[in-house]
């Protein structure tokens, strides 16, 4: 299934994309999609419902963050051989975990907003996971069946915040905007092997990465597993995790956005994004 | 005020310590003291509500973290210059943001479990700020007009995780149980000056930490106005503001935290916590 949450910030229905790619509304299946509709049960019952009978949405709303209120917003670094080689920073032995804040998160195609001061914000399309069932020190052959999906995100970094005002990435990971989801929550079951998907993004309709994520140095089920010895996973939380080649950062010279930009960036079965960056905004 | 919440794990209510140190229930007033109710006009209700007619609460009952629903849960990183010292890393000359995992946030007095095959946990007593106004880009002169109050939190840190397995600290910062929060949320009417708070903290009645608020690098003020311009501070985030000296990283030889050991910690004005250490359980 493709899951939705459309309409106005914050006024998001639950929703979902029928076989003919049209939007159905969830409502009286479901009162939202939050953590707690991401559970099996849940997602089962969604599952039975009869897309043809729910009503058709008319119109191109605004989509949302497919997912409500977020838990933990968890980001996993370097997970590309290649993106760690343009970053200049060595090949990770095992996953460099850090965290967005929660309130970067917005809809798939919503402005992004460049901080107050940022001469360095940059473009990573990433593979989203979003958990399903609560998770602790769950096993890399188990990981996969407490996942509820997967979905495009844009982990959009500031890269002076990150690297040059750090020793920690998190000041330039969660500024508002940074962290656009979406458009859809793709459940598991129409994903046939997560570690075959091509990633790609644009600036201004130019191809600035392309990847699959057969080249993710720890893959999705390592990741789960992996992050889960060190803090529970809870339904709704999401992990993104990680960038092929082609930031601005690892450019010769660097290209970081400015205001007028347009990113395109989309995950093979997951869907597209699109945002218009815009300058700050008090 | 001292606002509280008790009860059992996830059925806490919310309370309030009258004037003469006793347990007072506040359902009538409000029905949870989570991010709407830190808002300044419903502190205010509370405010006016009459202790002496607020039911009493008899027995001891379990004090949970005082705020429910923490969105975002941010650290602030070597704010002693004594603590940056011990540490072996540089005073920093702005300041150190991460962040821990939300799902870490426990009572006061809830044991402190060791992750499993951890060998490097440590202790951190720290001032707690908790936002009760969406924080924006905020001045430093108003920065604390945005704040709801303060609390005592021990930010429990696993050594091995966070420094060599990083380069990024949060997977030694966000384990199950180490975000003890608590006993009160002190409304900051009640504290006259937040930089001049006596810090201390006890290993088995040992003495290891003992400090002041006003030798943080930087204060309060600093801090929330600091971190409101790389995130949006929202109501019911916290932020914890970093450690005075004596953690058992930087002891000769280092010293950690085992299983049977009792942290009995407190920050004047602000109440005091005891949590019993305990070992993996699965």
């Amino acid at each position: 299934m493709k899951l939705v949450r459309y309409g106005n910030p914050g006024k998001e229905k639950p929703g979902l994309i029928d076989a003919d790619g049209k939007l159905r509304d969830l409502s009286a299946v479901v009162p939202e999609l939050g953590p707690a509709q991401l559970a099996p049960a849940v997602l089962a019952k969604i599952r039975k419902a009869n897309p043809a009978k729910l009503p058709l949405v008319r119109g191109k709303p605004r989509m949302g963050c497919p997912v409500a209120n977020v838990g933990k917003f968890i980001a996993i670094g370097l997970n590309f051989t290649d993106h760690a080689a343009e970053s200049g920073m060595p090949i990770p032995k095992e996953p460099v975990v850090f965290m967005k804040a929660t309130s970067c998160i917005q809809g798939p195609d919503d402005d992004v907003m460049l901080p107050k001061g940022s001469v360095k914000s940059d473009w990573e399309v990433e593979l989203g996971i979003v958990i399903g069932s609560r998770a602790r020190y769950v096993s890399k052959k188990d990981a996969l069946s407490y996942v509820a999906g997967y979905c495009v995100i844009n982990d959009v970094s500031e890269r002076e915040f990150q690297l040059e005002r750090g020793p920690q990435w998190d000041k330039g990971k969660g500024c508002d905007t940074f962290g656009p989801i979406g458009p859809w929550l793709v459940t598991t079951d129409e994903i046939e092997n997560v570690q075959r998907l091509d990633m790609w993004l644009d600036v201004n309709g130019e191809r600035m990465q392309t990847g699959n994520t057969k080249t993710m140095i720890f893959g999705a089920a390592h990741l789960v597993s992996y992050v889960s010895q060190f803090m529970t996973l809870l339904p709704g939380d999401v992990i993104t995790t990680g960038t092929p080649p082609g930031v601005g950062l690892g450019m010769k010279p660097p290209r970081f956005l400015k205001k007028g930009d347009v990113m395109t960036l989309g995950i093979q079965g997951l869907g597209e994004q699109r945002q218009q960056v815009v300058g700050f905004k008090a």
